[in-house]
């Protein structure tokens, strides 16, 4: 008998990802051996990967479930196409689903809700039960939930098929996605850059037609971030929208797609119906806000951590260090300042009222980040984002163009002389490189006053269709 | 030079009485100077204290301000005849702003808003600019408020007058009326009895008419225990209720009225539009409920009682000795108890689901308190109304009845060999006594499901109207 001198935590990394990579495997030799008939009765005859290619290429729910409603692709065609572009594991569980979708829709004549045979994906924080929730989390790991949180119920009722679930930064405290125990996830169009974070699997899974949905969470700009930086939608509610129907718990779950179609955001908002309660902390943002962040002194992660001895990445780790826990009752004193602050931002945007129209703005036109995507661990800034969960508003991103060697290379000439405002603002203009950010998603951020999600939509919608009629850069498909 | 041996707590008190009293002496004063002309065009002929009693008989705001609207009562009238019932002190304001409203009604011919003249009162808790919010603290006389609440605002936008503020225990804390600055609030029906509380203040100008609408605050049962004790109708919305619309913050605020008239309940969910910012914590419920009081350690009460060295109440001081502080990890532990009870209690409600409907039940009909009206300092025990704050849940309680000494009597004498089945149960068996408590109120509790309130008061008015026709003593008018 040997002694392993590979310490625990690093085991459990190997066998998870182990495990994860034969799930992998058994699909592909599955489907391999299947291969002469999975296509069999669909519309394509290239090669398999072209046929996957047209099979993911959907941008809307609508097209998507019209053609399984009208017989051109079956449920378990469609699933087996998605899974080819995943790195998690519910193949099997999801295959066996969209069978029983076909079957049930070869008997009823009828599809089971509006989502039959839509493949979607989740952050790894949604409870899927049997499957792990490890939120980057090494000691999380092998410690399968015991029941379906309640937007994984919805959305099965509904007809979805959950194919995967996907990276997440450690904590999820992060703008960026790396942990120990899955590594790092970079940026499709250059594996240098980071897709941002902390749904930052769930966006690249988007940005490759991974998927159709993804789930993620946002209590600092987590959703909107890796939209900006990967050309996506992504929307962040009013924590209390869930609210606006009876029997649900509130959450910050959202969505980011692909298309800004409306079947999307009706899923999106559907989903808001039901909330769910599997999310670990009601957190909110901060005055100084980070005191928000830190109000337990990081106790919370750094149990998480010590579970399995992992290290811990970097900003976690200098997180954890940066506040000392307060008591319950200056909790509360925080808390109080800031439904204090909310409301002076408040009487702010009212302030704004026009002396002829006698409104005040309807939305917000703002950036996501002061930069597109960059190199991997070089975010330091998400003041954009944060401000909305700390006042608590809707906000949408969407794509609104790229990097221009064209465009920014001038505007960057006629800057030469610029003169940094701050150590923050100095950092920033270090960090910009056209050349190797040529090419980028530059998302822009639509923010409504809160629990105006429709109002940020509709405004979303409206200017999404500017952008494209507009001759400005243009988003090109990322795959 | 002499120096006071009275304690400066005692001070503060003694100044803060005085105060109130010359205010309501001068209102005395100048209400008999102008008694000639006061109700000169008013209908009413009798001596001025049968006036005021007719003045103040209005248990529909829709009728109070339909008088005023036809011209038939002025709103300074109906002010006048307010005050006359109270013990607090904005009257000045209020005949002012009472005068402002005749002037525009004059004027334009039309109204201010849907309570244009309505004279309400609030509990001693909410905001209103340049008056004292004490919470029943000394050390917080004195020391006025620099804006209004967000509902007192939205009142005032209304036309709404608000005339007073009433008493409330030492730190809101308790389902009694008591503390060292005001004293002690007593039953209509017995000086020895408590109308209960903590919106006690409220219940009583109500059941004596001296206000149409109060405004209060329920985390326990503190609007709910007042209206079974006193004969009223009062609600407690779930917690996010207000965030069904923009703009708003949430919180417990609650009416409890006369009347169940629709533009009464219309008002109050009004309100329910806007909530208010000026509650001092969000507090919840418990699991091993009282922990959720506690959480801070009493640290919130401590520290307001310190500021003037006042002496506590009895069961506030049991109560900040109750419990220990906890850190912010475990509060955000106790958080997440919290959610899945709630998530317990709504399965137990959906699993009601019947064979044949199958709709789970509607509404939950039970009891307020396990007593009627009790002698003061004689609560002990709030498990029936508290539950509801944990999980939630609006609540309705409306007047069922009152103590009878025949069917009580009766029903005491089929249960004398009852054996208590605890210590709680026998201390509250050995409260009970027929003699005293013959003609007290007796409320009853509807309970709906998460922010179903427009369901819980549709109940509450069905079971209202049947009460009313039906054989059962009914509660007598208490003035």
């Amino acid at each position: 008998m040997t002694v392993s001198t590979t310490p625990q935590w690093l085991q459990k990394v190997n066998k998870k990802r182990r495990n994860r990579d034969e799930a992998i495997q058994r699909f592909f030799d599955a489907e391999d051996a299947a291969s002469g008939t999975l296509h069999a009765n669909g519309p394509y005859n290239g090669t398999t990967d072209d046929a996957t290619s047209q099979e993911t290429s959907f941008d809307s729910i609508a097209d998507l479930v019209g053609t399984i409603s009208a017989g051109t692709l079956t449920a378990s065609e469609l699933c087996t196409a998605y899974i080819k572009r995943l790195t998690e594991i519910l193949f099997e569980d999801a295959l066996q689903q969209a069978n029983e979708l076909d079957c049930f829709f070869k008997e009823n004549g009828r599809l089971v809700g509006p989502l039959h045979g839509v493949p979607m994906t989740l952050k790894d924080q949604f409870d899927i039960q049997g499957y792990d929730s490890t939120l980057g989390y090494v000691g999380r790991a092998f410690k399968p939930a015991q029941r379906d949180c309640v937007l994984v119920a919805l959305l099965r009722q509904m007809g979805a098929i959950i194919i995967a679930k996907s990276n997440l930064p450690q904590s999820i405290m992060w703008c960026e996605t790396e942990n120990p125990l899955f590594g790092l996830t970079t940026h499709p169009k250059n594996t240098e850059f980071t897709p941002g974070g902390s749904t930052g699997g769930e966006g690249t899974l988007l940005a490759l037609q991974g998927t159709v949905v993804g789930w993620g969470t946002d209590i600092g700009g987590s959703i909107r971030i890796p939209s900006h930086m990967l050309g996506l939608y992504g929307l962040k509610p009013s924590r209390e929208y869930s609210m606006k129907w009876p029997e649900n718990l509130p959450m910050q779950d959202m969505t980011l797609c692909r298309g800004n179609q409306e079947r999307c955001i009706k899923s999106a908002l559907l989903s808001w119906y039901v909330g769910h309660a599997c999310v670990i902390i009601v957190f909110h943002s901060k005055i100084a806000q980070d005191q928000y962040y830190t109000a337990d002194g990081g106790e919370d992660i750094k149990r998480d951590v010590a579970a399995a001895g992992e290290p811990y990445i970097p900003h976690v780790e200098a997180l954890v260090n940066k506040g000392k826990p307060i008591s319950v009752y200056d909790y509360w004193q925080l808390n109080k300042q800031k439904l204090a602050a909310q409301k002076r931002y408040l009487d702010l945007w009212n302030s704004t009222k026009s002396t002829t129209s006698g409104k005040p703005i309807d939305i917000l036109l703002c950036p996501v980040m002061p930069h597109s995507a960059v190199p991997h661990r070089k975010c330091r800034w998400v003041g954009y984002t944060k401000v909305f969960n700390f006042v608590d508003y809707p906000s949408v991103v969407l794509p609104a163009g790229e990097v221009s060697m064209e465009v920014d290379g001038a505007a960057a000439a006629d800057m030469a002389a610029y003169e940094p405002r701050n150590a923050l603002d100095e950092w920033n203009w270090n960090l910009f490189d056209l050349d190797a950010m040529n090419g980028m998603p530059i998302g822009v951020q639509i923010v409504a006053r809160r629990l105006q999600e429709e109002k940020a939509l509709g405004a979303a919608k409206a200017v999404d269709d500017i952008l494209k009629s507009a001759e400005i850069p243009q988003i090109k498909a990322s795959s």
